[in-house]
């Protein structure tokens, strides 16, 4: 991620039915798990739940650019997972953001 | 990040008085490539900011573990970036978060 271009990243903040989490994490696993595979532009997908409240799930999601977002929004792996979550999700927001300094081991 | 312990995963939302906010900026990268560079145990701080709103940042933090966290509250580089910051930052928020699932290209 120090190449010359920004990579595209967004937040998705995702509340959860409690009756349905265990769900809901098999099918992002899965999700996460094909994208981040085979898609060239998805460099990483990071899930993480609030310690103090499980039902609420934040994703950190970098990709190659804005195309390769699209592109992953198109895939068979994306769709299953949208209709296998369907019902799960009560709430859902979506942030695009900008870099500001993005440090990684290397 | 695919060791037998999970990593030690926070998030932290501040929103920055609009009249300091590049001030802000030069002092959280400064900090982050000093923590990243020298900590063995800080793994990752990714700061974006809001497309929507530049002045609310989420910095999306992992560490090896708890005591890497604790660590890195000690060190001169954060501590000069709290004095640094201090009277810029109009509200903080900090979350305890817990992996669901991190998917990342290697």
């Amino acid at each position: 991620m120090d190449g010359k271009q920004d990579p595209y990243m967004r937040i998705a903040e995702i509340d959860i039915d409690p009756a349905q989490l265990e769900t809901y994490k098999t099918a992002i696993r899965e999700q996460v798990e094909a994208a981040v595979g085979v898609e060239p532009g998805v460099l990483a997908l990071y899930a993480v739940s609030d310690k103090d409240d499980p039902t609420h799930i934040t994703v950190f999601e970098i990709y190659a650019d804005v195309a390769a977002y699209q592109a992953h929004l198109e895939t068979v792996h994306f769709k299953k997972y949208k209709d296998a979550t369907q019902g799960k999700v009560k709430s859902l927001k979506l942030r695009e953001t900008v870099p500001v300094v993005l440090g990684a081991k290397t």
